[in-house]
């Protein structure tokens, strides 16, 4: 439950001292306690060595309406889970409750306050990995689907242009530009519209004109399909979007524009085509046959992926593949990446079953490794993300994967929020359609799967309203703009990398994944009444611009301060800056947030909206219909108190 | 939030048609949805490979209150976690909710019913790992502390009952049989009542009587303490206690009589006295000081268990600890065990942080070759439960330890609601003491805590209202013996391996640990107003009878109906036998429990208690003081449903 009273914690700068400790080192925490909430007395908890261990806090300042207590943690494992005590009675011995007290013991984890004992999934934890690349905060991320994004002045010419292009492979169903997009199980992977990375290039201005900081592409190695994510080679790009030199020129240019550029790899499977699976066929005996999970009931052949014959499963038990892929600097994960023309960094598809077949999980072997990888070819400078479609967060503390495409602790509860009373879509595989819920609950699924990782885990994983692979947001909305614009709000006033679809900026539409991947409508540009909305692709501008311009929406942390129905406001604290955000998807009645939980915003002013009122006796939100407010002030917080010498945080 | 008219599913073999499956096997689940739920649809989400997976459920049962639905799983991982999604609206495409109808989009899972999306935490779990010994299944443990349980007629000759031995070595500091415990830091555990195993062996009719199984010993081995955790060898029982011909003569006695014997072995330590750690002393550079964790912060010395220097960590990265530890029939966990004069299993000390440490975590590999050990030792025949005084939900998955002990999923929430109003403990190093709670949270806090680990090693983790470790119940209830029952109920009337301990069962007090290890008072047996209460014992007898009795108690599923202050009612479910219990910890104003949750109770009788009226409406508890009620019936069940032949439950 949301209470704006509770006390608050997260991972964020804020309340962490070191975001990046190392191992051994010791990182203070401090918790924000309103008056309201009565507490005398904080305690942290932890388990260093897997045994309970237990620090008390101190009171480092106080004002009328808070009191900021610190403790300090040793990092003495890698990942140092805790969480908070609250004591409302005191020293009191053996003193029971009173009537008039609030109760002596309650707990502050990632999930709020809990007036019983709860486990430790949902604990505050720090983490001694080494850090992600610094670009990564606050960036902002623009996903390309290459075949579908933009053809080049080469393939074309002027004044064609939707023409089929003439020179596909004999797989490829040739199509123009303006042509629909195929939708069929079998022929729809096969149509190719023609977009290359020299397009991409072409149209990079689009990208810096929108604000992004990362350019996303979906697989560039050549595949038998428009997806490409059944790679017949990771040792070339397929000649279709221009080749390798085509790949140089785009990264080259890419970075020329501060731009970075990240790749997408299939580490579960690969293509039949791919020249490691014909070598397998060709000797299914012999070590290269080992390359693959030999399925243990039918010999000769191979697993492949959800059953798909043609997406034959690796086997990362093989020393072979592991050397190919992560072995040094001409393996798949490091020659693509580095400075100047390389990649800087990977989307790794299908991570969550990478490794994993019956009793074998090497998931977080393979992770660890491909990790290793990168950091090796960027010098630490490369960002590594995981797809995961449901609960990561055995898979999401930060040894292997950065962070992940973020579906289950963002996508799907935000969908919950968003999608039109009358359209509901099935969420990836989910056999029933996505409810409509208020926004209590949809607050309570985000803030829960939200604590079952590290923060720098949260900030570091892609939020995303779609992707190639699901329904397009402004089809998920029921097509009402409006109703887009409160998911862009949401994307990008929200923790986490946002991530944005390509074309869902210009209004793009599409009931699902295959759907979704329309040809980027370049010529509807200006328009009116086509398929790119110029006023959308202006708000989409103003909130990257938002965002961007905002430590707080970048890297602040999340305090949720109500959740109901139709609004949402929520705190993004960080030490230069606090903003308060409300988020609307129809009109409400009011919503009042009381001033000891925005300490400070009274001095503060408007960034976007004005359905914010906000004085010294607190703030009132109301709506007249969707839209997003946000408030800004600056934060009072007080200098971290130095660790005593006698600290003793762990053993 | 417990309501009884939701659907409901556990681990149980109501539910669950094979509970020890091998891997590959099809396992069927079931549900039981009361109509009152209005569930139109059942589908069951697995994970196979990391991946979502979803199979449709169908009805297999119907009749006037209630629908079964049953769905079949393949055990493709070692662990099948999964977890059920409720529809309310049909395949009626695209329709959107109607007012009138619940919502088409519930979770059910170990918590219970969800009206949105949840993570993984509380999936009910399947696992294909070896199955426990069969002799486990309502088993009932009696918790023996030698030193202070019984001396033997050599140690307290005739018209002697309490004199201090004089055969005790330099460390100890002898003391009298009816004197008070030393409850010193320092001096207390040095203090040497003299029981011994021979002793145990002379009063094991009293373990009979009150209908335990098994006997449970805290370490025999030679250490310098009365509790000998801190082990000076592995390769003999101490003398003190009678020695090895004393522990042999125990055990066949033990099991002339159908009792059990498990042992207490520490993996995470020795004592700085023990064999092994004088090697390494004695050549700290050598191979033998490789077998404690060297202290990387202070050359030549070695980490200690919580920094106490006599406790030195063992180091499991050490093979030559490994061997000694599991390496074959020679080895200490293996030369103990097995039928005759062996232990039937061990209950390990500190499992929670063996094999821990900084950035090693050994604690799965130890827990998995101890349990290879064990089978290998007793051919499947023995128990391996592990110390664990918090959230175990990582290590008990059953791989390795068969279950824990369940402080954090039974002891600490049972003690939050049976501790007395003016007497608070603090629970294991909290810094807190103990809340007083409602049902509802401790029901919550049990449900939670279960739900964390498959059913199976719930059922295998032994439950206990205190121990050697912890204030006596009876202290803790504030040494109301009418309380004492509630907490015997309690243990006795839920899902575990319940464990006495010593002196319990007539009403022995302690305040904490240390006190609470008291001599049994043999002596005080037939005198009215001494520590020896004969009808506490008489009902500890008659729960014991009550649970061995029935097949619903020992080995039923957990359905809780109602929780709230003062009373808690639940269902213990059995293909042979369903009961209804009540407990309450005072009187209170009445509960009632409708009809369609107990299908079939109108036709079963009391076991236990006046306070349970049930009749064709329904159930209703009341209580006029602490107390258990219990309701028994022939549970009517439909057949298992046989697969079919075209099942794909994962892939």
């Amino acid at each position: 439950m949301i209470r704006a009273a509770d006390p608050h914690h997260d991972g964020s700068p804020l309340y962490v001292s070191d975001p990046t400790p190392t191992p051994g080192s010791v990182v203070s925490v401090r918790v924000r306690v309103p008056h309201e909430a009565r507490v005398t007395g904080v305690h942290v908890r932890t388990t260093p060595d897997g045994e309970q261990f237990f620090t008390d806090a101190r009171v480092v300042a106080t004002d009328a309406v808070e009191t900021w207590w610190q403790a300090d943690l040793t990092c003495h494992n890698p990942v140092t889970n805790y969480r908070f005590l609250l004591d409302s009675v005191g020293d009191a011995e053996g003193e029971a409750e009173h009537p008039d007290r609030p109760p002596a013991y309650r707990w502050l984890n990632g999930t709020g306050v809990h007036l019983r004992d709860v486990p430790d999934a949902a604990d505050f934890r720090v983490v001694t990995y080494p850090a992600p690349p610094a670009w990564a905060r606050g960036a902002v991320v623009y996903q390309v689907f290459p075949d579908r994004f933009a053809r080049d002045a080469t393939v074309e010419p002027a004044g064609d242009v939707g023409g089929p292009r003439t020179d596909l492979p004999d797989w490829a169903a040739p199509a123009r530009w303006d042509e629909g997009v195929d939708i069929d199980r079998d022929s729809g992977p096969v149509q190719v519209c023609g977009g290359t990375l020299d397009g991409v290039r072409e149209r990079l201005d689009h990208l810096v004109d929108l604000g992004v900081t990362v350019l996303y592409l979906t697989p560039v190695f050549p595949g038998r399909s428009n997806h490409r994510y059944d790679a017949t080679t990771f040792d070339r790009v397929d000649p279709l979007l221009g080749g390798d030199e085509a790949l140089v020129r785009l990264q080259e240019a890419a970075h020329e524009r501060g731009l970075k550029v990240m790749g997408d790899i299939t580490t579960n499977h690969t293509g039949d085509q791919h020249d490691w699976f014909r070598a397998a066929q060709a000797d299914p005996d012999g070590p290269a046959g080992d390359r693959y999970v030999r399925d243990p009931d039918r010999p000769g052949e191979w697993v492949s992926w959800l059953g798909v014959k043609t997406l034959p499963k690796l086997d990362h038990r093989d020393p072979g593949l592991r050397e190919a892929l992560t072995g040094g600097p001409g393996s798949v994960i490091e020659r693509w990446l580095g400075p100047g023309h390389g990649f800087d960094g990977w989307r790794v598809d299908v991570a969550n079953m990478t490794g994993r077949y019956r009793d074998v999980d090497l998931a977080h072997d393979v992770a660890r490794d491909t990790r290793a990888a990168v950091d090796r070819a960027t010098g630490g400078e490369g960002l590594l993300v995981a797809e995961h479609t449901h609960d990561h967060s055995a898979d999401a503390l930060g040894d292997g994967w950065h962070g992940v495409m973020n579906y289950s602790g963002f996508t799907r509860p935000a969908w919950t929020w968003l999608r039109a009373p009358g359209f509901a879509p099935k969420f990836l595989g989910s056999p029933l359609r996505v409810p409509r819920l208020g926004a209590d609950l949809v607050a309570e699924t985000m803030r829960e799967f939200s604590a079952l990782v590290p923060w720098r885990s949260l900030a570091h994983s892609m939020t995303l309203v779609g992707s190639h692979d699901t329904t397009r947001v402004r089809t998920l909305v029921g097509g009402d703009l409006g109703q887009v614009v409160v998911a862009a709000a949401m994307l990008l006033t929200m923790p986490g990398i946002p991530m944005i679809t390509y074309g869902d900026e210009v209004g793009m539409q599409g009931d699902f994944g295959e759907d979704g991947r329309r040809q980027m409508p370049w010529a509807d540009r200006g328009r009116p009444g086509g398929a790119w909305d110029e006023d959308l692709l202006e708000t989409y501008r103003s909130l990257v611009r938002l965002r961007r311009g905002s430590p707080a929406l970048s890297e602040g942390g999340m305090r949720w301060l109500h959740a109901d129905d139709d609004a949402m406001v929520f705190l993004r604290e960080h030490p230069d800056q606090t903003v308060l955000v409300h988020v609307a998807r129809a009109a409400h009645g009011g919503v009042e947030v009381p001033a000891h939980a925005i300490p400070g915003s009274a001095a503060g002013r408007s960034l976007h909206g004005t359905g914010l009122c906000v004085d010294e006796t607190g703030a009132r939100a109301h709506a007249d219909g969707p839209g997003l407010d946000v408030w800004s002030w600056t934060t009072a917080a007080p200098d971290w108190d130095p660790v005593p010498a006698d600290h003793r945080g762990g053993w």
